[in-house]
């Protein structure tokens, strides 16, 4: 009973497109996922619940409980066709992202899709004028089918190395399905209030030619410049600058 | 093994009522439901054993051992059907909570259960004259049911916003069993070695309405009486003053 | 595959009688059963092997590797029919001991033993000329059988309260599988390197009455007369004078 | 879905040998797995994959994700069929090990393994000019084998005592599935950057033997060097001095 995937509708997809965003870094992943499900208002089919997200539920205003879970949804563009899944939470052990990662795949194979894309953040410590967007692969062929859409696949294992959670595990278990895997990292930089809106647009844009869909930038546009003012504000603070005089009073009065 | 319920008696209910009370803020609702399965008088039919209830035992006075699990009762009273759930534990890991309230939703919808009542505790801090009581449900159409009984739904998203623990899950999961859920939160306030009674008589004038029984009052009202003296006695210490003079002093030093 | 029970052969009692040491306060359960073991020389018949003892194991000195497990051993005397199980480790975590306890318990109704005795020790904060030992019963009936034996039964609750561990599990699970279970409970002290053998012959002299069998105490009265020779010399170091010295001198420095 | 073998393909090998490699101390276990297999080129005929091995991937030159799971590999050489095991990781929990291990050997019982040989490192406080080999078994006849090789089968009990990890219950569990088991543990002193070629290159020196083939160590014995070179870098700073120099002057203060 570790995890369910409770379907509403059975769906189908030939060769489907799977998109994924959960919390992260800078929760780039979960905002621009987020943001093409509000855009593109695909129909909700499935819910994955499970244990592993915790005990916790939330109340939204119309006094509903809302469960933490996973949410797939399905759209349809011009032949296209495109899974989302939208994750409330990462699995809360390591071990079980495993299970996780497996559960999801063994599905979106089951519901034939063919490419797993999944999109997650690199925690910068400031921020950057631009979010350069890295791309790892489930096998080296899969590049070819991404080239020239401005994702860096010649720095990510210098740059990056390394990938924590379920958005590695996805990507790289993606073969073993039979499944092509690709994994969009953007750069992050977020201040704990304000979510990496920037990394989210920079994710968005790769995907933009992907789907071959319009993406109505406006609204995440105006995040970012909330986001860039409070940045821009604390670069201003002068954090270290106190210590140091303190520090150096001390050492004069050792004079 | 992870989860067993044992049976002592089959029981088959005809749109049952279930209330739990388990251990949580303010014990609000294990109180509450010991209550009423003290004053109704229930028949024990089942019992829930796991080991996610931890490995201690209780003795008892007559030297016998009393294993921490989960007791379920039945009642019935002028057609209206009770079921009661007093937890000695909650799961000791949040991934089990899952585990434990499916395993009891299952259960429920097996034995003819229609609507589940969770009790909980909001968590004040400080004592308040009188204890509201907040609703959350597993869909809105069931707020309609419980109107006119003060519970307040209206607010219950902005002032407490999410649940930890089985209580939330127990109301939330209830509609993927076809079943209604409906979670009461009480105000709460506790002293460590005073459990909130008040907190609790407030859960009781709901449910007194809800299930159509009369409670007697006057043993929880001793308790109250006996809490409220605590409290009295704890709002006269002054805190934080001395701390406060403390500092002043620091401060007229330095000067 | 979490937990293996790995018969060499198949046992068949009658009404047989099960004891269990395993490590826990003073080591007095695994000491007292140990003992029974070297002077009953019961045969070995099937060991219990899991995850749950950790991933250690020991290498005996003729370099063979031994796993930390359970062995279960038989012994027969004048229809008198022992099982006896020494644990090198409890389990690991709480949740598992759970499922150790209704492995072990299923396996013993397996094989017809009827009567589950487990050994445990309560830690004091000093040591006690006399161990006395309490008792605990899966149902009250089960005192009567153990009338007469020097087993307290009234002052468990209030003195003892509760149990920690596999030994109360074993003991309050056994009735679900029709079993009788005592606790017996020996008052403890142990210094970090000299567990307590004085708790650990307690228990044995209840036990050579409930298994009428005759017991040679020379090799363990050795034992404690070392232990009882360490407690001495303990009891005459000054522990918290020095500590006091030092105090004292720091005030008088203030006046 | 806790652990899987994925098969590439099908081998059953004849009295085959084990050789597996694990990160552990000084990690001198898979360093010698691992340069064997660069030497022999065996097959890759099979993969473990498991949660137990937490949740991170890593990314390669060419941007494709490597998981973190278990090769197996198949070697045969004059009638001599070697099976090797490289782990990228130790389970993340100890009783994770326990499911590991068993999965591992009645993989190996089932394609025809005879012997299982696992390596390991103890850890020494200093460097020592040879690292000694000590050898614990699965069963005291197999020492018999593994005779006039210079492995220490006589001192492991007092120096050793005990395995923490995969190693020894690969070793110890191997008995119970038929296979005969050896653990070589090769004295270790690895410092932070720098792991114990050394001590891998006297495990190699053993199993050159047991398999009857020819290693060439040039590219070992110049990672040894670097090793030696920083050992000996290392042991002219006088850690230890400046702090007795101290407790003297203390000493002295005190006359």
């Amino acid at each position: 009973m570790a995890i369910i995937i409770k379907e509403f509708k059975k769906i189908k997809t030939k060769n489907g497109i799977f998109i994924e965003g959960m919390p992260g870094v800078g929760n780039v992943g979960l905002i621009a996922a987020s943001y093409l499900v509000e855009q593109l208002k695909p129909e909700v089919f499935a819910e994955l619940h499970t244990g592993y997200f915790g005990h916790a539920v939330l109340i939204k205003p119309n006094a509903e409980i809302q469960l933490l879970k996973g949410t797939f949804y399905y759209y349809k563009n011009r032949g296209k066709e495109i899974v989302f899944y939208i994750g409330d939470q990462q699995a809360i052990s390591p071990e079980k992202t495993f299970d996780l990662v497996n559960k999801i795949l063994s599905y979106l194979k089951k519901i034939g899709v063919k490419t797993v894309i999944t999109l997650g953040g690199i925690q910068k410590g400031y921020p950057t004028k631009q979010r350069k967007v890295y791309g790892a692969v489930s096998e080296e062929k899969v590049k070819e089918k991404f080239k020239n859409l401005k994702i860096d696949f010649d720095n990510v294992s210098k740059d990056v190395g390394s990938i924590i959670g379920a958005v590695g595990m996805l990507t790289g278990y993606a073969k073993y399905y039979g499944l092509e895997g690709l994994c969009l990292l953007s750069e992050s930089f977020s201040t704990p209030f304000v979510p990496d809106h920037k990394g989210a647009k920079a994710l968005l844009e790769v995907l933009e030619k992907i789907l071959e869909i319009e993406i109505d930038y406006s609204r995440i546009n105006k995040k970012i410049k909330e986001q860039e003012s409070i940045e821009e504000k604390l670069s201003k603070v002068p954090i270290s600058q106190p210590k140091e005089e303190v520090e150096e009073k001390k050492l004069s009065y050792l004079g």
